[in-house]
């Protein structure tokens, strides 16, 4: 009888690579052999200040992505290569994409995070309980509606949304309590994705239990029959819902492929959630290493950008440098001449090489550039190779990066090679931060107005030529500001694959007029959510799902995954 | 600081307990200090034939419970005290009553499964795990119908429903696929509660991973216009299913209050489900020790006769012996004479000698006897003793128990002593048990029509006079019958306070007209669920739900569970 310890070929024991870090064994609670739950508690007290933060981010990517937890892990890798101790921080994988679009989210060939399977699916369970807190305080809410309704909610005005952690597009929108008296009050209801849930961003933003029990009992659900905001503590519910989400604020220590210490924590989804790593496994990673490698979610428009405005002013961890991650590939594709498409073959005349192309498609690098630049952050380009590459094309990308105001730009392989292929790029990167943590500016200053906030993101970081805000979205920014919500920070939801809220606008569109379509307050998170364009907080399946290649075989692996 | 282990108190490390039962470190796989999942391969091979099996089922109970999970971990550690290894399997408890109903499923006093905390919410978890495959199901479903329906299904008629393990009334009826094609296509859906989904009972049936994977395949989703039924192997999510449940196979090895092993696994809830814990664990526990303790939900009307009609014909063990647990408080509240309340003081006039009242309840009681005994099955009756018990009180229990045809009586002391206090328990099954595994006689020929079995259960098990079969349901009889799933067994859902299917109807009714509403086929399971009376698969939540008092405490303990 094969063990499952046999099946997962050459990991080393989670404990060891606990026992490397210095962690007491009374702060490491294992779950199976390969992973453990560290207690967040060892991330208490005043932010670390002695390692180095580096945020890894990338230019607009393609459907394909262009492998920025790669780089997010192989730098980690690359790192303990050169001589210095080195953690990463990434998010866990949603099970959405996961059976919904081919590929997980443990990175790749020789620079992923292990058991990837493991990871991929359950982990050790903190998206359950996300979702079960989550929707723990919508049945409270129509409990509470049907049986008399003592806070006088007002049935329409209920905000809260359900999730499930599947992409399913006939929750997006439906109609719940029908059916009689005994099931409540029908009423329009959607679902969301659970890495969208305000309880993710809790989890993610939250420094410690105390902080994330408040910032729950702060959840704004909907509003009484008068107009007056209804929290998740009048509706009672926040207790129960800290009780659940307990043990999910303490971060999963894993390990890379070459045994690396890498902490998962909270969700991904930049696009509809600010995307990134919790503050816990920062500060915690923080305290044990001398380089936290974090991976920011999608292009620095999104993912980045949240990370600066939204995640720093709670962690007080501002970065020392950033990796941009850019690929031939996408930025032929940013060059508007190419097309790829999900679970199809690249075209191949994309191998062939176009320097007029990718010299196009850098203006999308450029413009990333820019923005973290102007954030006050030192630029490490890193050009994700492909054997297809041509020299004259990587040659390209080099002079424009550095012309965009990038301190270096490294070639890496840490895809093929693991941390070797990565030794340029952590030089690079040890160069480039070597002033430390940097003077932070962020996108908007904190305390303007919600619309002011708004304005500078489409115009100072997209490229927007004018904001145009919808009804709904007028009219709810004006009962944000005078419900005193106006100083809160702004997650912007739009799509990942364009500076602009229109997939198609490749490259650094400019001009345009960037659409606001509604906007919804998560207060315990502490941001309001802006949605822009087409996007979406529950996504679908397509025609060839992923789920249809995955099963088991006779051993018990997993296959197809 | 505190850490998580200091705060268990003194629970033994679960790897010593997997020590003492001689298991393999390879097949432990721990989930934290106290909870470790052992590998289902350790239960391969045929039946085991050298422990004996005792089953643990009650009278119908109160809304308070009568202490049957109490005594099935009693009884493991009575055993224990003289001088037999002994190993409980309990189910694992539903997130639903425990926010909606006070109290969780752990047991209690000095009989309980620890750390509770951790069991009562998301143990390892595989509850979770099977909501996560329930409703990735539902999502291809609905993908596949938005995609053009190759499968040409009826959107009218897919019968497979989502879930959640929250008792959440306005998801009993919904419909979804509103707001647009983009969404798919509008139709009527419902949530059940996760213990009722097909999927836990086919983790509970499943003998190992192939058993589970064809299983997954073999669930009916719904039909084609034309009326062919849709397996979810046809959808193409069966193998994807598998893949998220691959862990849940394997049970959670924990222990009791006195450091006794118990194994948890899949769900409770023998009213709308089968209600018994998993194949697997009865066969795992039934190889590493002399006797198997395990539970059937809710009366012997429900889950020990489901027991005996589809657990024993899948898991190949019969029991030696069944408990009967009683209280007095159950059988005066069967008398018709009192009434209690969930999350009300006892009436006071409840504590006063009434023999009258206990004679006129033990009628209940024989029935459950009658029922056991025409079953095969010696039956010890144990009264679970309370401070307000008066002696002439437990004598006439005692007369009328063995008039009814129990084998022995014993009073219990299990909740106040632990296993001290089932010392007497403890002998009566071994005495009762002696013989071994018996012939067992299920309640109808599994061969016989589904009418056949049906009227089977209700005239002879719950006292029907006649059957009523409502025009959807006599439909559907006829559909399942010429479709071939005739010769599968009834689960029947119906209310777990009476014998009959109406929650009004004490003690021992005869002569009722028991109306079937409705069948659901689930064939991955194997077996059909008839739904009876008012029984709902999704519960609500009440005026004053238990997670009103559920909170952290500033150490991070949960308060109020």
């Amino acid at each position: 009888m094969r063990t499952k310890a046999q099946r997962d070929g050459n990991l080393r024991p989670i404990a060891e690579v606990a026992a490397q870090l210095d962690l007491s064994p009374d702060s490491v609670e294992p779950y199976g052999h390969y992973k453990a739950k560290l207690d967040h508690r060892l991330a208490a007290g005043d932010p670390p200040t002695g390692a180095r933060l580096i945020l890894v981010t990338a230019i607009n990517p393609t459907v394909l992505g262009e492998g920025k937890t790669v780089h997010t892990i192989g730098l980690a890798q690359a790192l303990q290569h050169i001589g210095h101790r080195a953690v990463c921080t990434v998010r866990q994988p949603s099970m959405g994409p996961i059976f919904g679009i081919k590929g997980g989210g443990t990175g790749g060939g020789r620079s992923c995070v292990e058991p990837r399977v493991e990871i991929d699916l359950h982990l050790t369970g903190d998206f359950h309980a996300v979702a079960a807190a989550n929707n723990l305080l919508a049945a409270a809410i129509d409990t509470s509606i049907a049986m008399d309704n003592p806070l006088h909610m007002d049935p329409e005005r209920v905000t809260w949304r359900r999730v499930v952690d599947i992409n399913d597009r006939a929750l997006r929108q439906v109609r719940t309590g029908l059916g009689g008296s005994k099931n409540g009050i029908p009423r329009d209801a959607a679902f969301d994705i659970t890495s969208a849930s305000e309880v993710m961003a809790i989890l993610a933003l939250s420094t410690d239990l105390a902080d994330m029990r408040r910032r729950l009992g702060s959840i704004v659900v909907g509003e009484t029959l008068s107009g007056k905001a209804i929290t998740a503590e009048e509706i009672g519910a926040a207790g129960a819902m800290a009780a659940i989400l307990k043990d999910a604020l303490d971060p999963t220590l894993v390990q890379t492929t070459e045994g690396t210490p890498a902490l998962v924590h909270t969700g991904p989804f930049a696009n509809i959630a600010h995307g990134n790593c919790s503050v816990v496994a920062d500060r915690l990673a923080g305290r044990i290493c001398d380089y936290v490698v974090t991976e920011a979610g999608f292009g620095a428009d999104m993912g980045a950008e949240k990370f600066v405005d939204i995640k720093v002013p709670v962690s007080g961890m501002p970065p020392a440098a950033a990796v941009v991650v850019v690929t031939v590939r996408a930025l032929k594709v940013h060059s508007g001449k190419y097309k790829v498409r999900a679970g199809r073959p690249l075209p191949p005349e994309m191998a062939e090489c176009d320097v007029e192309a990718v010299e196009a498609g850098c203006a999308n690098l450029e413009a990333h550039l820019a923005n973290l630049t102007a954030f006050g952050i030192p630029c490490v380009v890193a050009i994700n190779r492909f054997p297809t590459d041509h020299p004259e094309e990587l040659a390209t990308i080099r002079r424009q990066a550095e012309a965009g105001g990038a301190v270096a730009v490294a070639e890496s392989e840490v895809f093929a090679r693991g941390g070797e292929g990565g030794r340029a790029l952590a030089e690079a990167v040890v160069a480039a931060s070597a002033g430390g943590a940097v003077q932070l500016r962020g996108a908007y200053a904190p305390k303007a107005p919600l619309k002011t906030k708004i304005e500078a993101l489409a115009t100072g970081v997209y490229g927007a030529g004018s904001v145009c805000f919808e009804a709904r979205a007028a009219e709810q920014l004006g009962r944000l500001e005078s419900a005193g919500h106006g100083g809160l920070p702004i997650c912007m939801a739009k799509t990942q694959y364009s500076l602009s809220h229109d997939p198609k606008l490749r490259g650094r569109p400019t001009g345009f007029e960037f659409p606001v379509n509604e906007l919804r307050l998560q207060a315990g998170a502490g941001f309001v959510v802006v949605l822009a364009g087409d996007i979406m907080t529950m996504p679908g399946m397509g025609r060839t799902p992923a789920y249809l290649d995955i099963d088991l075989d006779a051993d018990g692996n997993v296959t197809g995954m």
